[in-house]
């Protein structure tokens, strides 16, 4: 069919079964076409054809709730609610975002990016209904990996107490993002494979009855007996004893029996957990073998083949990769690093040092505050832990970041990757605040490099400090492309490193900043304005020295930072000016204003933000015009 | 015993049970004496004294690393550990510290203060111990309520899928702070009432083979029924799942019981969950008799009574109540109001609004996390939900307040309880974060009240506001002593308020910070300087309009928050001054430096970190001093 013509999913509930069938074979021909050429989370969302026509067919959007947790499993829902028309703008500037929308749609009911929300928001949704006296269905839709982050938790442990009428679509696929870890996994999987038991009720009765009295034993355990039987006539003991009522499993391809449970769902009452088989890229031969994770979000690709377009030239190193090559080559000098990663072993690149060092690489699961804090268990033990983990989901560990690893003083390596903006993955996504939740923690030392070369060094110089924690930021993407050293060096802790000298105005920045400072200096330079550009390459603690040096000899100062500007590192260079008494100090600040920013190219989106060689130029100019209006005054 | 004479736990070793017995009844009265005095948590560790000497006769500590999660029931451990003459001066300034201390004592291993962390640490531990191949137990001791933290049952996944040696304690004394919520709690409850079983496997044998085969279908399903079995022989079956071997219910008070389960534990590979059962207050009748949590920590009282000493006179109403009550107030006329709590009904005074309010009021157990991405769902089905939670716990909700609350823009009230330094709980407590680490997230609003009438009026601000997250800091202990208004208002968001007109320097300060001020000004007035006194109520946003006034008039202005300083109020007025381009600008900022503030009275506390009456007058002169150089340049 015409999947343009889509409005809303009310069609469906006039669909054949063979119709159904037609529609899903559509949806999965669009969605292998129009990622071909946009990139996109392909793996997942050809999964989940079937489970969402299921759900919008059974259910009735936007009076009934579907949440998608995690969100990039959302394109089958957004097609079928009146978005295939933009998905050739998907997951670009001003385009179809990536997740859910609530301004693109009603029928977006939660945003998400992060994972592991869809349960508590659910359990917020349904109090409401409740206290509303309104009669509608609340389905989250989660992964077998978000399922294992601690909010998750947390929320079936609620959700099972409070016994509200909620429908848990549990999508098990066997994998997340990467292969996925844990208990819950190994319980998923003994599910899966036991099947699905159809006994009748009374035929178990007959067989209880058949037991005979082992010395009167027995009698006194008529109630374990019980939980015994419904051991034996219902899958998914754990989740009945979390209070759900557990269904499945079930086909996630098929449709009768996705009707079928989904139907009796919506009769029961309390909580229902329904756990759903589902197979990551189904109808893509490419995605549907994929078993590391290369197919869960791709960039574009030849369909006939599955092949990614060959880069035209060799890039620079990843910046994943780097790092954790650097910690691997690192830890055959030093067995007292170790690795951990919340459930990124791919995206962190650390294939090759879990190859090389299987004992010493803990993927923990979707489970950041864990990952955290086992790192610093590791501390105490004067282990060297590595800290893998995107800047965005740092943010799950604030907490640990600071009770447990800054507050004991812990020698943790923190390896923030994905710090900046992070691009067509969007708002959830942006690695922004870091500096903002960081800074301000006692005993940490935070860091980001200028290029490879010295990222190698950052990291030599954070396994080898053993005065606390130090974490070094990293942006998404590949490297600058400079040669590396052979031998690695450390780096003084606190200093800075001064790229091009200049006389009229200072620029202080770090990391991916520092190439449009320099194109801005060069500018300059042309109109007459000397201008000094710092790496300042350790955002805490600052190089005391040199920052008072540029303010005794009362230089205006520029930073700049791909963050956000409050609480920021220009924020510190105001406060260390004013802390040290340099009243007269003439400081500006770029950054990122205090607003969530949506996907786009990097490139786009810093220049609607005005982070570009243009401003900075006019920025100094500026400077330079107040310098030269106060000096006359002073 | 003389207790005073304890150097280290190795003389437990060498008793018998007889005087294990009088060593439990020497602690427990030299507890309920010196806590009469000193207040402290004297509940929990009543509850564990035979627990603690079980473990440190059992286990050889530090080598074997016995952690205690939260950390408040560490007393007794403290008394094995030699410092049972330091209970005189205990969570006093400088005196010993409510919680495990690494300086302290060799023996304690790991530091807590928050909950939930233990499982992950001694996880770390585990594997460190493994990889050095040294040969020792890791003991995580973890309350029932401890293990609904989300970053516990994270570990539990994780723990149960790597099968390391590893004994996990869980102190089951049927209630944490406040009594349990949660399916846990419930899953806890069926496996104390069942009792221990000690069927022979032989007996269970039996038993499966005389089950008549039902139309050969039991041939299919011998996994399924060893499974059943499995559950029929062990309690605990959640655990097992979970992939640990679950050992209990077992006696906390019973020496015999312990010892017992405690030698099978270090026999057994991989992850033990020994479920031990404990009375909170044991020993003490009015802490025993508690249930509500009352004597889960207390002031001093009379130890023959149990009676705590009355206030001479009427205190103003506490902080937490006046909110609370303020928000009950509301919800009589709003039934889109609803509160959430996480574990903290008690603490953040609720009990009025369950009375009245039952189905509106959430008790989510210690789980930050959920509890925020809960209001937030409440708020997209324009519910008016109020999340109260100390400042130091929603450090752990960083992310939800971030991704779920202020990027979807929702009506979240955050009621945040124990702002600033809190005083004997000390540095793992303090709630001195939460300006730095909230001011910078995109659409929140953040305010604090000068007075409890203020702060009822602010209640109602935050709960007649409908453009997003808005949240209210409030410290611990009583207000002022102000009468209130009858009727509520709100007050404009933005707004601040002039307390005492001056004309040579302006200082900007909120909440408790305020008399200090005040009593600076009185002073510094009397040596001819005129301070201008500014209520900054709101923190975020910025009354844009009086520091644009300030500045014009080139007043000098002196900052204070009790909060870290680093990216805190003071930094925003930096930031303000230089991106309105205020070059003349005179700031100086007075706050918590940056690290990590230990116990003591408030008091104490404000006094090491120069934050006084008296540092204030210092600044105000030295600002005066500076306009006066710059006056005569400019």
């Amino acid at each position: 069919m015409d999947l343009l013509s889509i409005k809303d999913p009310s069609f469906l509930k006039g669909l054949s079964q063979q119709q159904l069938q037609e529609l899903s074979e559509d949806i999965r021909q669009f969605l292998i076409e129009k990622l071909s050429v946009t990139g996109g989370h392909i793996g997942p969302n050809l999964g989940v054809v079937e489970l969402t026509i299921a759900l919008h067919t059974c259910f009735t959007s936007p009076k009934d709730k579907i949440l998608w947790d995690v969100g990039h499993q959302s394109y089958v829902h957004k097609i079928l609610t009146g978005r295939a028309s933009e998905f050739d703008t998907l997951r670009q500037y001003k385009g179809l975002c990536g997740f859910p929308k609530m301004i693109e749609s009603e029928h977006d009911v939660w945003e998400t990016g992060h994972s592991s929300t869809s349960l508590s928001a659910a359990m917020g949704m349904a109090i409401a209904r409740d206290l509303k006296k309104e009669k509608s269905f609340v389905v989250p839709v989660i992964g077998d990996g978000a399922l294992t982050g601690g909010m998750a938790l947390e929320a079936l442990n609620h959700i099972g107490h409070e016994k509200k009428n909620l429908i848990v679509v549990l999508n098990d696929n066997e994998m997340s993002i990467a292969p996925n870890v844990g208990a819950l996994h190994s319980i998923l999987g003994r599910l899966r494979t036991a099947g699905k038991y159809h006994w009748a009720k009374d035929e178990l009765e007959y067989l209880l009855k058949k037991i005979p009295a082992v010395g009167g034993k027995l009698a006194t355990t008529a109630e374990r007996i019980k939980d015994s039987l419904k051991y034996l006539l219902v899958s998914g003991m754990f989740f009945e004893e979390m209070g759900f009522t557990y269904l499945g499993p079930v086909d996630g391809h098929n449709y009768d029996e996705l009707f079928e449970n989904l139907a009796y769902a919506k009769k029961t009452e309390g909580p229902v957990l329904l756990h759903v088989i589902t197979k990551k890229g189904k109808g893509y031969h490419p995605a549907e073998s994929d078993v590391v994770g290369t197919w869960h979000g791709t960039g574009p690709y030849k369909i006939e083949t599955g092949a990614f377009p060959k880069p035209v030239e060799t890039p620079p190193p990843a910046w994943s990769k780097l790092v954790s090559e650097t910690v691997r080559r690192l830890a055959r000098e030093d067995e007292r690093i170790v690795a951990i990663t919340p459930a990124m072993p791919v995206g962190s690149k650390l294939e090759g040092f879990a190859s090389e060092f299987p004992d010493r690489m803990f993927d923990v699961g979707i489970a950041e505050q864990h990952a955290a804090t086992v790192a610093a268990g590791l501390a105490t033990q004067k282990m060297k832990p590595f800290l893998a983990i995107y800047s965005t989901f740092l943010q799950r560990a604030y907490d640990q970041v600071v009770h447990d690893i800054c507050r004991q003083n812990l020698n943790v390596f923190i390896g923030i990757d994905r710090a900046g903006l992070v691009g067509a993955d969007g708002e959830t996504h942006q690695g922004v605040f870091d500096i903002a939740f960081m800074r301000h923690v006692p005993n940490m030392v935070l860091m980001m490099p200028k290029d490879e070369n010295e990222g190698q060094h950052m990291v030599n110089t954070a396994l080898k400090y053993d005065e606390g924690p130090i974490a070094m930021r990293f942006p998404r993407g590949n490297g600058v492309g400079v040669p590396l050293d052979k031998d690695l060096k450390t780096i003084p802790i606190g200093t800075w490193e001064v790229i091009k000298e200049g006389e009229d105005v200072a620029i202080l920045t770090f990391g991916t900043t520092i190439p449009m400072a320099l194109e801005a200096a060069k500018h300059l330079e042309q109109q007459g304005i000397s201008v000094k550009v710092v790496n300042a390459r350790f955002i805490k603690p600052l190089d005391r020295q040199m920052l008072s040096e540029l303010f005794e000899r009362k230089m205006p100062v520029l930073t700049i930072e791909e963050a956000v500007l409050q609480g920021g590192f220009g924020s510190s260079i105001l406060e260390f000016a004013f802390e040290n008494r340099y009243f007269d100090a003439v400081i500006d600040r770029m950054g990122i204003p205090d607003q969530f920013i949506e996907h786009g190219s990097v490139d786009e989106l810093l220049k609607e933000i005005d982070l570009t060689v243009d401003s900075t130029i006019r920025k100094v100019i500026e400077l330079t015009q107040v310098k030269g209006k106060k000096g006359s005054l002073l």
